[in-house]
């Protein structure tokens, strides 16, 4: 197989005289009398070749895919330390200069909407390619961190039927001749699925799409997203505030070194917030100690009510300057299967709130108590028949069990301090939005 | 944290004296009248713990949960090295015996169709909890797999405007106000959007979830079942198979080491199939050269059709002994979007063909040149106007590449041995069947 860009940029001048074979497609040219400087890349990194072509007479538009023989040498300009003389070049299906200026692949400033009306060419751009890569790396920590932990990778159902989450609002699957026999729609949560594989597995996570058919057009929201969903046997709240926050910290310390160059590119103050996450012990904090600090400080909220995002921001950002885990919300605020404390008013949830972007992890422990469970679900009029199995799961042996759910989307929204969701998926999916 | 029960087993006697706690659920009881000798499984492996238990008055029914603090000791018995000898025991819900018996939980034979019924129990059987850690390090050795040679992890929509395959039935999705404003519905490949990544990104692999409306109901089919699609910009189909080859043998490999108790817990003729696999070099044979072997063998099938089943049974199980890779198929068996051959009969198709299960891998070169791109489309009926994006991604700059898909759930089934691929996933989805 043939050299990348990455692994050539990195062996740097160790492969000074090596002969060899690299592809990829111009990004820009320049030329005088006596040779072509081409710019080459690969999408292995944000980092470009330079070739040097003698006596080439063909067209080489921008664009144009090529792959290319020749030798390492060390080069005479400035911007590079290294570059390709090349000997051979292959030129593939010529990409025509008057298509070239149709496209986001011009050389300059595009509307970040313009982009994703091209969402297929995007993986193309600079900024694109790099997003895409940091994406990866997360990804790639995220399961590596599990694995070492002993945590088994779950495939939940996509298509479920019954709706986790109550409020939201479901996309519904059909064929033309009735394929399930009953109601079918795209899951909103792994995590009901999921606590059962922990009761039998110990450790589990969830790394899978999710849809909610709200139609919110923020840049927030996504009909379509991943979501990591980890669940743990034996684990009680305060276990799950710990895995959340020593994860997440690890994701984003890893991620800076592995991702460097890319983060770097897209924005160097993308540090600083990163290191904002780093240098702090999260703070947490009981939902009833954070409304008085609200009201002490001017805000009129009363207990049972939902924090807004102006509230999350005054503590997070203006009281305690770090990021906070609130837990011990009002029974009414949170879904049927969060544990009931002593008080009999809160439940074992946790939200972690962080600077700018808000709640980035909800989690919880869960009612593993078979009667308060069934009193929940009628307290919550949710449908008993349709939640059987999950309370079989509290009938057959039952132990405390804890989890939570990160927007995998979001954490890369604020990884790579993008404002608008739909710059970090591929593909966004919203309202009126499906094309490509 | 505590230990789990595989570490404990794996530390074995260099844990002797040493004070820890550990969780489980108990498995089975005996007891003489001085002590109760208890098993327990915590899910992290296939072994299982002995606990010592003197003066314990209280019920320790099979299937409780239980937090044990201990000492580690030298084991009297005959089946373990090393035990746990409790000193504090807390038992969480009791589970009536009655309600037990209802369960498949209770060790005796249970058909897989009944223990398919309790799924959310499934994860607690030694049976499928070894299938599901071995599906895990199947995930995770394809996701180190690709990362290791700079492929990137890309999530392609599972929601899509378009139906890849031309043939398949479809999931529609929908809902009750006009969310899209067209049709949607649910994707059934994630290559077509892996190749545009693959455009820029160079390397790129999928692993989602893909969907079918087959109304087959068999013990290789899944309405819902994850895909693992890598696509590379460059590669003709010689290393597209050498890729597909040399991966296939890789994952296959390092799960025999990394899964060997729970594969052999679950069938030692496991070992066999797999060896198969990986002694043979995949044989390379034309769809022409098949047809020529099987009309010569007695086999009435004529060029242009489909093979079936016995046919590759034949040339992989009689003619070859070893698993074969079949291409360049006619045109009329293969989809729109695969590459036409020089004799403009043939597509540079690929089909990997295994014993006993039969096709594990399809892929093939993409057809890369514009206008022959347009009349394929054109040829095959399809909607050119659906496909505009994707065919742009061949006007604004092309390149000749390659990619194969691999159905994940196929690949558990083969490598575990298993029947009916219901068994490999946790929450199958087929026709009628949506329950839990």
């Amino acid at each position: 197989m043939c050299h990348t860009i990455r692994s050539i940029l990195k062996q740097n001048t160790n492969l000074i005289n090596q002969k060899l074979v690299v592809n990829g497609w111009v990004k820009h040219i320049r030329s005088n009398k006596l040779k072509k400087f081409v710019i080459i890349n690969d999408g292995s990194t944000i980092r470009n070749l330079q070739i040097i072509v003698k006596n080439e007479t063909r067209k080489l538009n921008r664009g144009t895919f090529l792959k290319v023989k020749g030798k390492i040498v060390l080069s005479k300009g400035k911007k590079q330390i290294i570059e390709l003389l090349a000997k051979n070049i292959k030129i593939y299906g010529l990409f025509k200069e008057k298509d070239f200026q149709k496209t986001i692949l011009q050389p300059k400033k595009h509307s970040f909407n313009k982009l994703r009306q091209q969402a297929y060419l995007r993986f193309r751009t600079n900024f694109f390619s790099s997003i895409m890569r940091v994406r990866h790396n997360v990804s790639y920590l995220i399961h590596k961190y599990f694995n070492k932990r002993g945590f088994y990778n779950i495939q939940t159902p996509i298509i479920t039927n019954y709706d986790t989450e109550g409020y939201s609002k479901l996309f519904k699957v059909t064929t033309k001749y009735d394929f399930f026999g009953e109601n079918a729609f795209l899951t909103v949560s792994g995590q009901l699925h999921g606590e059962s594989a922990a009761l039998g597995l110990g450790k589990i996570y969830t790394f899978g799409p999710t849809f909610r058919a709200e139609n919110s057009n923020t840049p927030r929201h996504l009909a379509e997203f991943w979501m990591i969903e980890p669940e743990v046997a034996f684990f009680n709240l305060k276990h799950n505030m710990y895995l959340a926050e020593h994860f997440i910290k690890y994701i984003i310390k890893k991620i800076i070194k592995l991702s460097y160059d890319d983060l770097l590119f897209l924005d160097n103050k993308i540090f600083n917030n990163i290191n904002l996450i780093l240098n702090k012990e999260f703070k947490r904090i009981t939902y009833s100690n954070a409304i008085k600090i609200l009201s002490k400080n001017g805000y009129q909220i009363k207990w049972g009510k939902d924090l807004k995002s102006e509230h999350e921001k005054f503590l997070v950002e203006n009281y305690f300057n770090s990021p906070i885990i609130i837990f011990d919300y009002p029974i009414d605020l949170k879904p049927f299967y969060m544990r009931i404390n002593k008080d009999k008013k809160t439940v074992s949830a946790m939200d972690i709130i962080f600077p700018k972007i808000g709640e980035i992890i909800g989690g919880s422990q869960r009612e593993e108590r078979y009667k308060i469970l069934l009193s929940q679900i009628k307290y919550f009029k949710l449908k008993k028949k349709d939640l059987e199995w999950y309370i079989n799961t509290r009938k057959f042996g039952t132990v405390p069990h804890s989890g939570f759910g990160l927007g995998f989307d979001r954490l890369i929204q604020f990884i790579t301090n993008m404002k608008n969701i739909r710059e970090v998926i591929p593909f966004p999916r919203s309202p009126k939005n499906i094309y490509t």
